[in-house]
């Protein structure tokens, strides 16, 4: 009888289906973007390639976003290959975190069309805070119960993962705050703080200790 | 030879393309939600922030049925978390589910286009109830058959879950009626909804026997 | 070394990541239909409900469409629970079923806004006919085929698939053949043909031996 | 200790997750490109019949990127059939390659727009070489670390992936170059590649040695 109640515990506690959903949006997200790179018309006697120099802001912003939930998702996956069980709370938290970013096509779409209008480089800084917030949500929550774990993760490796998660928010804070200062140098930053993500995280990687999970991180 | 066929039997019924299916659908609407709401044009001298404005009604849509779709997949998953196979009838009624879910889209952009009108309220009412009436059918039909569950499910659980998913419907009902009286109201009930459920589920959950199956209910 | 070849060949005939494909395939195309049902405009002093009404051609297209895609699906799913290993030519018979299956898509919006139309009715049929035959090309590849399958099929299991793949394509013919002469009837025998699919299968189904494999059939 | 280590090692370097998210863009990239084609509006006095003429480059462009999709995404499954772990290089190699693979449907639908403009021509051809390119730069990866595939490949087959890899990049490569002079033989080079692949992978197969890698590709 406990033997049974355990076995429906797991079935119950089984990330795959979290994965599966998350998966799909992810892939979903990650293609849509190119919907909103939109075929140029032409005007009166304009050649091809004038239109689609018009279309360089929307080429930008998909490039950006595409980058952006790459990273995302390589992270989701770093973070749920340690997790053996999920509950409620995180199978709740993960759809939180699946909310701004299912949201981004929209902010992507906002900042092809507006690429200097501040709203639109706030908007899509909201976004981006958003899910950096929300997955940290999830790594501090998941982390913290080793029940969820396949192992049980150490302060050190806690800690760099909250930077991993932090750095980029904070720089995406900055992005929002002079939006309406320097519109290029917050697009600017939108397009930086992948390439800050690859020196933080490589760093981490060489200065952990062998055995850190972080060393594992994508 | 009994072996064989027992195999066959098995493959034949084992939800797993089901769930594929399932899963698939899920991502796809939730995240085809977004699309509805567009990039505004900016009218003459008209600031991006106003334009924004006027795509309130899009976001209030979109967030509303967010949250649905993110409940019917969760409750999806603690539905099919106690089911080991599948029959004929219940992957058709599993069809018959995913039917008004892949309308959703549809009546969410009509919600946020006409969103004080009482017909497009009542059309996403009328597809909210056939969602959770087509929950309950594929509950109702799988725990009554013991050959389809890893464990038999007691009347107390069922009963449970009954509540769960009628408690909603009759919210909706509720909103449908008053739809044309107060639309204010209908749209206040279909946003409340999913507040009332995750009540409803807590206080089920704690008034629950220890190994009641509602217990692990997402 | 025989035995890493032999492990070898299993995982490049792994069936896996062709259902993979499919699955997503089916979701996105049953998903992608009611993209097709556009949110109305209201004319000068024109009620929503009218509006609505206007909209209805392509909800029945709609609703062909995703019994259809449905049944396509429960077919492919029926037909791959027998099959154990794929190779070369199931792959590309596969992709050559998924072919007509996403232009639906396209079918069902070209009936929906010209569902009077000789032209339109004949492109829907021959997209159905398409999938209707290469389902068939699967089947009489696979089931002749005892190396690619769990157990092999008998003759009376695949005469009996034969005819549930082949009366829908015939009665699509004979849609295609009078859609010129009578739109309406051309119509009616789309929206016909599943629930026809359903009496057959099922007349099947009462007909057949204990342990045909077409008992199983969903 | 150490054998926990090698658990959470081959958790992290599991491509589950690479192949959900890659198979997810496959198939949405594959139904998306029907998106492309409109239904026509009628002119004056227009018959249907007329109006799909005018769509028939649509469909043309259609059909090239879903067979150039599907052979990608058959080189894709036979590549990872061999490879039994992931690292962050491959990992990242792999977003890259899905990179050119999502832009896909905006490169199809601005050949069905300007299907005689050379800088249509050129910017397809380019995405098509950009998936080869990066899918030559997986396979050159992985196969030169045995500790990530389940069998050492041999010299012989690496270098006829090389050919399959290469051999359609320098045929979209000349595609480019006539682009200007002549566009309609860019086009025919772009309807013809599958074909000549299908020659190439099908010499190849029969002139390998029995045990060779290559004679299971698709």
């Amino acid at each position: 009888m406990e033997d049974a109640r355990q076995q429906r515990y797991e079935r119950g506690h089984d990330p795959a289906r979290v994965l599966a959903l998350s998966d799909g949006v992810f892939a979903i997200v990650i293609t849509l973007l190119v919907l909103e790179i939109h075929v140029p018309d032409l005007g009166n006697g304009e050649s091809l390639r004038a239109a689609l120099r018009e279309v360089r802001p929307s080429f930008v912003a998909f490039l950006i976003s595409f980058v952006i939930v790459a990273i995302a998702w390589a992270g989701h996956r770093d973070l749920f290959s340690l997790i053996r069980r999920t509950d409620r709370v995180l199978v709740w938290l993960n759809i939180l975190y699946l909310l701004p970013l299912s949201i981004l096509p929209f902010g992507a779409s906002l900042l092809a069309t507006y690429d200097r209008d501040p709203v639109a480089l706030r908007m899509y800084g909201i976004l981006l805070v958003a899910i950096s917030i929300t997955r940290l949500a999830i790594w501090a929550y998941a982390t913290n119960r080793t029940y969820l774990l396949f192992v049980p993760i150490d302060a050190h490796s806690r800690w760099a993962a909250f930077v991993i998660s932090v750095s980029p928010a904070l720089a995406y804070g900055i992005a929002i705050l002079i939006a309406k200062k320097s519109p290029a140098a917050s697009l600017l930053i939108y397009a930086a703080v992948p390439i800050l993500y690859f020196v933080v995280i490589t760093v981490l990687r060489s200065a952990s200790p062998r055995d850190a999970a972080e060393r594992d991180f994508t």
